[in-house]
């Protein structure tokens, strides 16, 4: 369980029908990085990520206020990888607290990039994220200062963060209709207890425009690595200050229930000779619809405990997933309208 | 409650951001035309409707296998009214039983429109919907079929039936990119106990590319009229043959609970001095962001009853709109993930 | 004065930068036609008017309630002329009392065209007018379903009428970004008493598109021919029903101003060996921006005044020009903020 | 009256339907900066404006010959404040004395806004303004050099100035027609006595394209406050030289009829405790569909005056505005053409 072997087997997909190649696995900084870790720990992580494969860093502009972009910044500029063997991701929305610093405007989409990479002291980012969907700029405003950071080389794609098929769309609509350049990927939450976006929705839409699925919280936040078992534990993040909400999730009836049901999958996790966190991420990566699974580790036995979760996909067989459906209790269904089209059909056998 | 008095209160509304202006209730045929009434009572239906002022009226060619439509043509040629007067719509999905006369195919648009006009002895209808997205079909094909069949005078507008918002909007992408003509109006079911979709997606839909918004089943096939409260009545429609589903939705746990809140909900009618199935159409009517909401009567004591739901629109101010909230529990909320705005806006202050 | 002579100088003018050429006057058919004259003497009337060589002939389907329409149709079959040496012009936007039978929905413009063509009992007219601004329909609708009547054949050319010259640019705006056929002509009133939008803004909106100018009330419903000089007479226009605001205009305090002026131009046009009424029309033949000047006259004395009002052009000399504004002093200026730029270019010269 | 309060109500709305979030108060520099008042009061203006939550400090190339930029540049050096937190716009016609630096040619365009640029010290301005129309340069031209200097990153947004509703939507037509960036915002006159543009016109054209309307002159240079009560006082800005239109102005009759209603008004502003100049500014910021109203003023005394019309706005009730409405008398109706209208209408009714 600790370290990684040579024959790690990291893959590579790109992301979406777009060019780019990305590990199956990305390395997120969020809540960790200029925040709850050292920045020599923010050094091992990477550093064991780029070794074991990782091409992807993330990070956005409002996490721990800019230095975790910062400490990304100076690892990357200490370790000096050649440029091109690797991809950072960073995040817009809130840049500060004035209000010309908020949102998806154009005036902040290039502020705030320009911002990013003084933080981070690169040239450029490979792709940059809007953080959510901003309903009070308009979309060809969003898309044309996407286009017009791209088109500065301040970055090579564009992506969304938390938007929903539709807004995602709209986006893609704008881009055709103006020749802008879309978005290529979505970043959103996925794990055991979150699942109708990125089974449902976004292959739906992947399979009409293309758009690749990055997700990030595959532990949700820590509650799947079954810490929370026993209520929150002192050091966890659900005890962090700014986490009531995460510490309420945990101890809520719906919490309650969830607990039951991680108490079965770690029965299934020990019989595969992993932790439930590996399984937890490697039913990520198992989804053929996700192209990056970011990982948030805060340590570095976290790290090779996530990393290892590779070695657990192949063991997920179709009947081992349907297994784990059965135990979640959660799978989404293609239409909830189901019942309707069901009765229309009727109908139309009655002929 | 039998008759209508002089002052009735109908409205109208344009159908979105579209020219087309219709009464807020509109007179479908689903279930009732060529099936469940005789054409004696549908010609009655229709009359009372029309001198009501209601001007739409919506069939669809799989409603009774194509006998909805011939019906429903027999009265209109007969009352000779102008034609300019009212608005026919008709929905495209299921034309029969072969490969090619089903789904959204340029094939099956064109041919099938051109049979529903053949069964309604009309020249063109109004609006003609799509009766629910078809995935096989590539949607450029399917906007381009619309277009043709509006530029050939086989109607003057399309729209869809049971489409999801990403599906609205690549529609109205593909218009924009290929210079084709948008669908102006979704069609979708509305009730006390379906409400996210017109609550919440269709405005937002309908404030990006104003696309209005025709409700049906405003008494969830005939549930809120409060004549499921001792189970299934023996002439209900939830015992007809084919509608099982229904029989058991009645059945159910959450039908039970449903039960009770109509219980809850009939002493509100009384004190306004109105039936259920009055208050649960009014209800309807009272959202600003439908345009028209589909009546689905089987008599005519029944059509007086839910045209007269007009009376009690205005008795729908804001508290007793928050009470029928309290009781039902259902209200949707805007956006699942407020939990991560409110935890990234919290970081921030961090700052 | 009573005849006209074979030397009339009836000039032709392209109708803005647009093939179709048409006659310097046409005759209107507003309150007269259906309504306050027989069919016979409109016939008169539009013999005349064709043989003098008038080649454009104004309706509205709603012209006494389509009876304008109508009493138009039966003259023009009953005269045989060719089709091809006249132009008709009709306008749309109040076609009945239901919903569906007003303004610019694409409904009401390709129903209500066909039924005034029935009306006219032709199988098109050369050019259809928006009979005012739509503003509950959108533009893009309205442009299409324009572009779409005259590809059905149904007419060669769509305007506007009382549309602002803003309004004017939406459409030819949505026309260049759809590929859609702009509106060639704005219908509106002019007369000494009301300039700016002739005078102004339509030449402004010619210079950047080219749309024609054709305009109707050079009488101003009669005012300008001296008969209110003494308050309104019986059979005259403002003592018609429904034509109380036209009353209340010429005895105001505005309307006695008026009659002032007007009777200082009367000594002007007995000079001219001319009536004021022919004074006022061939001021404005004068105005080189109008295309087409509409008459609307009652009987055929009437008419040949009018008609004759073409001998009288070449004596409104720039001098007789200049008089005629003195005395009404009401020429419009260019840009009222006039002003402001004086003084931004006084700050610039103190540079 | 001196010194802001820590509780100010500045508000922040989006200019139009764009992304960009400005103040409710702007601050100007026209006549005052580089001119009128010392470059040490203009920094304090721009302090106090700053740390009282204004983020738009507006100028032009023309104002004081370049020398209000000039200062405002020093001035923003100086403080060093982050750039991404306030907004700065300036305006583009009258660069210089040369045929060459008038104008709306992209030559100016380019030029001028580089060389505005040199002037402020800084890298963009926010939003580049035309100054006013230029009927001699082809709307192509202009929106292509205006998208020119966005793409090259000199500014964010550019807007119009003084245009008229026509004009805006042919530049909005051509940025259509050719794919390139429409205005966002237009800059106009707008106070008391001078309202149809912003009531009537900019409101059309914003529910049209969204296009922002941001007002100067909201105490119609001075008139507003009272100063000229009794004449032209020595100091005051219709005594300096150049102002002789301002001085006219007020000294005419209609200046002296003004002079009567702002008397009304001043008994007004004593019943709520402020200035008529505060009740002026208030009175603007009250209309919702102004996005931003720019202050012009010359004293820190002043500015504390203006900024604390925040405090007055919640006064101006519905019912206060009808007073206000009676007082000033020159409400702005929405079409002047309704009467048209009503006869139409009355001719239908007689079908």
């Amino acid at each position: 369980m600790s370290g990684v072997t040579k024959s790690m087997p990291m893959a590579y997909k790109n992301l979406g029908r777009n060019g780019l190649r990305v590990s199956q696995l990305g390395l997120g900084t969020w809540v960790t990085f200029g925040g709850q870790i050292s920045d020599d720990i923010a050094e091992e992580l990477i550093t064991i990520a780029y070794e074991n494969g990782i091409n992807l860093f993330d990070t956005a502009e409002v996490y721990a206020a800019g230095k975790a972009e910062i400490t990304l910044g100076k690892i990357l500029k200490k370790k000096n990888w050649k440029r091109s063997t690797y991809i950072v991701s960073t995040k817009l929305y809130w840049g500060g607290k004035a209000e010309t610093e908020k949102g998806l405007s154009r005036k902040h989409i290039i502020e705030g990039l320009k911002s990013s990479l003084e933080r981070l002291q690169l040239d450029y980012v490979d792709i940059v994220f809007a953080n959510k969907p901003d309903s009070s700029a308009p979309m060809e405003e969003i898309v044309r200062a996407f286009t017009q950071v791209i088109n500065n080389n301040l970055c090579f794609y564009w992506g969304t963060s938390r938007w929903s098929p539709m807004e995602i769309m709209e986006a893609y609509s704008i881009a055709r209709q103006f020749n802008l350049i879309p978005p290529i990927c979505e970043q959103t939450e996925y794990h055991l207890f979150q699942r109708e976006k990125v089974e449902i929705f976004l292959p739906d839409i992947f399979k009409k425009i293309g758009i690749g699925t990055m997700t990030w919280s595959p532990l949700a936040c820590g509650l799947l690595t079954g810490k929370y078992d026993d209520g929150v534990p002192l050091h966890s993040r659900a005890a962090l200050k700014g986490y009531g909400w995460l510490k309420d999730k945990v101890l809520n009836e719906e919490g309650r229930k969830q607990q039951d049901k991680l108490r079965e999958l770690s029965i299934l996790a020990t019989k595969f000779d992993c932790t439930l966190a590996q399984l937890a991420i490697a039913w990520c990566l198992r989804n053929e619809n996700v192209h990056c699974v970011l990982l948030g580790a805060s340590s570095v036995e976290q790290l090779y405990e996530n990393i290892n979760s590779l070695h657990v996909v192949s063991k997920l067989t179709p009947s081992v997933m349907t297994d784990i459906d059965r135990i979640l209790g959660n799978k989404p269904n293609f239409r909830i309208s189901t019942k309707n089209e069901t009765f229309q059909q009727q109908q139309q056998i009655q002929r």
